[in-house]
């Protein structure tokens, strides 16, 4: 346990949201600029001081990675053009557990992390997939039975699996671009943006001040604090901080080659809705796992059972109104993955700007990619991205 | 090269001692909160997220390391109260490359890092001890050849020499725990403390606009704007960022295990002083390629007669007003670590609230220790700890 603990009244006496987050794990508030250098807080931070403080990275240069091969990408037509078009940072074609296309922009390569933004979402839905396999977390039980600060809010009556399936309902646009939307708000609570006056201190006051637009279960609203929310459920039932289950119960047992990392706010939630970074190879890992029915080099990770349901997608006639109809005319969500509803059964993680895990069951074959496109969303890329997809996995054939 | 490039012109219409410092490196100003996740911005910034947003290490848990063992730790007197009393995260003694001795407390171990606080003054000096190793830095020359924009300012006309010394003179208190102290503006500037209005925007600015106090090379001052002004004469004879710096020329070389990490500020400017983490095994080996002579595992990171030039330590008669002289009479700076004089030849490295790396070169032997205690500096603390490494010294004999 990393955990910052400190009596449960003193916390409890804030009062606030973050204080009750903070109170259920028996933590204390989040250090501050202010008090950190000074006991007691000092004794966590230096420890953990990249959470406080924005922090480079000084890299030991492991050696020992595959030299980079273009592989299949050089098979595709128009690969190289398409790449750059793609604004591609990294992309990584694995077939049946072997790399056979991998290609990185310069600057970036092998041994260096890319914020994932949404992709994030997937592997917060694993984790939440095995803390339910566990019993720690009843799917069909309402966010309120473990965060009971968020009674009254927009997800407190919602079901764990209707905020796994994004079929829960709040007041909250998505819009990424436009300022007044509340995905801006979000960002502006977790100091992913500076901050208005009237901004939530942190992401857990952010979420529990949310409002239910109307009743849960009625149809797909694809939004962030969905998944956020989540993360403070697993903070909840494990007593840890979301950033250590992920290692637990994900990272640790993957064969990862590097460390994750993930934002946390200055309130200390870690934004599992878009905030892990990792390697290319990392995430394909995740992507194998997911092929491979929730086992790994022998490790099981999340039951067989969860993936089958997973990959099998969640119900199209929910997603009516989502713009990737357009490029995938069956979508849905599920367990926090998109599936296309495509014949090929593919299902993918997804981040704006252009993050990806694409999944072809039927040839055991993942495609991984990070971009940084100018625009955060786009059905033209969307489906240059799943038509580029397409191409690999038949030259991976 | 992951340096994130603009037009020279753009940065130096900015007009700002950052601008100039970016400029140097032909970078952008440093991306902000409003504009990382844009294009040009989020190419760069995804890459490194990092810096820009506080972050919790996911880690993968590598296996492997050897069981922790007290060793010799077992052998000194009183010696788990002692560490106890002196509030040690983690000790390691290590005798001609072998661990002899290691502990650490509830909540931490090998695999984690540690703030270094001033301890990261003494890897900027290999830095510059390497630079200057092949012609990149004369130390004899003055640091505004190297940063323009320094002429007129403190450390302008001082040399590179007389920084690494730290008998440089400028108008700094160094008084951790008054609040009109420039230590403590300057951690305002670096927003390791949350600023005031008319604080600097970074710590390059912070730098530019201290002034000279007397003379250079008349006393020890001990200073960590030295150490900063270091880290920016670095970047901009490599033409590179501090982390990267440090990664190529000793992280990457020493057989790191884990990559170490250093906080930046909102310039941009790596905390050359105090900001880097790392584990208590990787700053072993820091202490390892000293007892080396500059060489470690048979790979060369800075001269031998660099090494022994720092371990004869400077010149005691400048640092007749450091309190460090109610423990070691002899107490000098050279090269940015400090040199006690006593019989044995002990140098160390020290950040406040007891972070150490002390080295005993009459037995090949080192400690480096990771603390947490409530003050930052103290005499009593400083005794007690030499007394302690004396001890494990012996015991490790």
């Amino acid at each position: 346990m990393t955990t910052h603990r400190a009596p449960l009244e003193q916390s409890l006496a804030h009062g606030t949201a973050t204080a009750a987050a903070r109170a259920r794990l028996g933590v204390l508030a989040h250090p501050t600029l202010d008090s950190w250098q000074s006991a007691p807080d000092n004794r966590w931070v230096f420890r953990h001081v990249e959470e406080l403080l924005p922090s480079a990275v000084v890299s030991r240069m492991s050696a020992g990675h595959a030299p980079i091969e273009p592989g299949v990408l050089r098979d595709v037509q128009g690969g190289s053009r398409r790449l750059e078009e793609l604004y591609t940072d990294g992309i990584l074609v694995e077939r049946g557990g072997r790399v056979v296309g991998e290609w990185y922009a310069e600057g970036f390569g092998p041994d260096r992390t890319h914020l994932l933004m949404s992709v994030s979402k997937s592997l917060c839905g694993i984790v939440v997939g095995a803390l339910a396999d566990e019993g720690l977390i009843d799917l069909s039980r309402r966010a309120e039975v473990y965060v009971p600060v968020l009674a009254g809010s927009a997800y407190g009556d919602a079901t764990v699996q209707q905020l796994m399936d994004m079929v829960a309902a709040a007041d909250y646009s998505e819009d990424y671009t436009d300022p007044r939307a509340e995905v801006q708000a979000h960002d502006r609570a977790a100091r992913w943006r500076t901050p208005h006056d009237d901004d939530a201190d942190d992401t857990f006051a952010f979420l529990a001040r949310l409002t239910r637009s109307r009743d849960h279960g009625l149809r797909f609203q694809y939004c962030s604090a969905v998944t956020d929310t989540l993360g403070w459920i697993i903070e909840v039932v494990t007593g840890q901080r979301y950033a250590d289950v992920l290692s637990e119960r994900l990272w640790s047992r993957l064969g990862a080659e590097h460390d994750a990392r993930v934002s946390v706010d200055r309130g200390g939630c870690a934004l599992a809705n878009g905030g892990v970074s990792c390697t290319l190879r990392d995430l394909a890992r995740v992507g194998r796992l997911m092929l491979g029915g929730g086992e790994i080099d022998g490790r099981r990770i999340v039951s067989e059972e969860w993936v089958r349901q997973t990959l099998a997608g969640g119900d199209p006639a929910l997603a009516a109104d989502s713009p990737n109809r357009a490029v995938f005319p069956e979508v849905s969500y599920r367990n926090q993955w998109w599936a296309t509803g495509n014949e090929r059964g593919n299902v993918y993680a997804i981040g704006i700007h252009g993050e990806y895990l694409w999944l072809d069951p039927l040839t055991d074959t993942l495609v991984a990619k990070f971009s940084t496109q100018p625009a955060p969303v786009g059905t033209a890329s969307l489906r240059a991205h799943a038509e580029l997809f397409a191409d690999l996995v038949a030259a991976a054939g």
